[in-house]
């Protein structure tokens, strides 16, 4: 799949360094907060970037696996439950957008249910649900491909609104399944470091997710031989989704906030497509679903927060927007030792 | 010396358990945020607390031993410079403070200079500048509890302003020498652990600094018997001030933020005094400093952040502030599994 993705250019990078070395502050003594600021400044190539329209995209869907009540202890309609919780604004990520000012929007991206029309909700459906990968495709090539376009189309929209940073979330019911047999597959890990409790199995559900994951592994394995074959065989909706907005938002030149595990499952997906997305991705948390430490030491990636956050919907970009606002507020808005008068070390 | 501190009372924790237990979101999926918002709830005795007019005092003052250069790349002349700077609004902690709607006050708690009078700065000067601790003590007995009584004396005003929340910020040069012996005592740890770069010394700058510290320790050690021997014998009238304001937050009933090095040496002699401070203490980062981590050890704590920040200023707790209050805000107003029609596991 051809992408427009480009390494970030570096020739702003030494007066970006300057910038942030003559503020009023020992050399480095922002720490983290500097390479933030140094990315930001990369990516809007300016010495003065600035965080426009913040927007979290929350994706939705289905998984025909959880029929099988063998990967999760939560019933499939709790997608639909929580779809309607989204937009009724009782859930954490409603929470955390108000408070941090980010605007937020709903995706069906497959969600087994029909929803009444609404302002708040985006529907762009591509079925009820994928279909159960321990006896066949989660999903056709073609439908594939369309939850990319849509996924792609989504950012372009949110892009063309002035939004330069955008977060991305989602909600499914068995999608740490799916997350784990795509990490599987793209970190060349075994499956049962791949599994975790999802929404909280314990221990004996956690063995009969691993023995389940390890049987559809096994079963799709010689059939998978490109990133796109393992998103159709594992799915979900949602996740492929995901994946075309991300490259779409990297191809903007856009920042992109990277949630969890599922989320970093889309990403590591994009990334086999095109590796340069990454220097365009903040990532925001370690969640604690088990799996996505590893995740990210595979993408060679600090995360920026570590709070023990496992619930998705995009709750730890939200929750670490304001860290990333306050990377690019001092680069813009703090003296240098020059206007302040300030003696240097 | 008497405090009012008592330890938290636990009753409402199961029923806040509960209530954070009931959110639409798996057991435990919010992690630290949950902790929080379960402290929050007992330190203000309620199942719907509220952050009130946040506030951030940061207290400045100057160190003797700066005149020796062997603590500091630095000039003392520093101090007085960001407290103008400070007051200009063009420091890290004024850029913070802005972007999270945090009041920040700036105390001269014994500066080597005269500011102008200014309806920012607050004049709670008790002499200009600490004595050289490596020929006699930082201060007098007086002079300590002066410093004592009148950040008692801050935190009341803001606290009979409508303020429950308040950070803790410093700033002077050389105070990471004085947090360093202060450490030393009260963790009963080598000298040479607690010693840092501070602002930024090189390795010789480091060993100097090490070696004058080690003399310092040794020339007072028979001397100090008590925690306030100790802020005594080392200072500075900042770590005093912050002492004392942190006792009287916490006999307040306020939730106190901690920030980095210096300001948890303050809390280790308040600590000294009266143990259960701590239950009322949100640890807000883990500074780069070394010798911090040891000291959120000491005190059995985990900080909320690791950044690599280590400047001071409070920037620590200005930075973790919207984590804290999402903490409130997701106690306050999530949706229960109920409310929202969401099937449990």
């Amino acid at each position: 799949m051809k992408t427009n993705i480009i390494p970030l250019d570096k020739k702003l990078a030494t007066d970006l360094q300057e910038k942030i070395n003559f503020k009023t502050k020992p050399l480095g003594a922002l720490g983290v907060l500097e390479k933030i600021a140094l990315q930001i400044g990369l990516i809007q190539n300016t010495l003065t970037p600035v965080l426009s329209k913040p927007t979290i995209l929350v994706f939705a869907g289905d998984h025909g696996i959880t029929k099988t009540n063998k990967v999760s202890p939560y019933p499939q309609e709790v997608t639909q439950q929580m779809v309607l919780n989204f937009l009724n604004g009782g859930a954490a990520i409603n929470v955390f957008c108000n408070q941090n000012n980010i605007n937020l929007k709903i995706i069906d991206a497959g969600v087994n249910a029909d929803f009444e029309t609404s302002s708040t909700l985006i529907n762009a459906k591509i079925a009820k649900g994928t279909n159960d990968y321990s006896i066949g495709k989660a999903m056709t090539n073609e439908q594939c491909l369309e939850a990319i376009q849509k996924g792609k189309k989504l950012v372009k929209k949110a892009y063309s609104k002035g939004t330069n940073v955008i977060g991305f979330g989602e909600m499914g019911i068995g999608n740490t399944s799916a997350a784990a047999l795509l990490m599987s597959y793209f970190t060349n890990t075994p499956i049962t470091n791949c599994v975790g409790r999802g929404t909280g199995l314990n221990d004996e559900g956690l063995q009969t997710k691993i023995e389940t994951l390890q049987q559809v592994y096994n079963f799709h394995k010689n059939d998978v031989k490109t990133p796109l074959d393992a998103l159709t065989a594992f799915g979900g909706f949602e996740i492929a989704m995901l994946c075309g907005a991300m490259l779409e938002a990297a191809s903007l030149k856009m920042t992109l906030l990277i949630d969890g595990f599922i989320v970093t499952s889309a990403l590591l997906v994009a990334n086999a497509l095109e590796s340069a997305i990454v220097d365009y991705c903040i990532f925001c948390h370690t969640s604690g679903e088990q799996g996505h430490k590893n995740m990210l030491n595979y993408l060679n990636v600090e995360p920026l927060l570590n709070l023990g956050l496992r619930l998705g919907e995009g709750t730890g970009c939200a929750v670490a927007y304001p860290i990333i606002e306050a990377s690019v507020n001092f680069l813009n808005n703090m003296a240098t030792f020059k206007s302040a008068n300030v003696s240097e070390a």
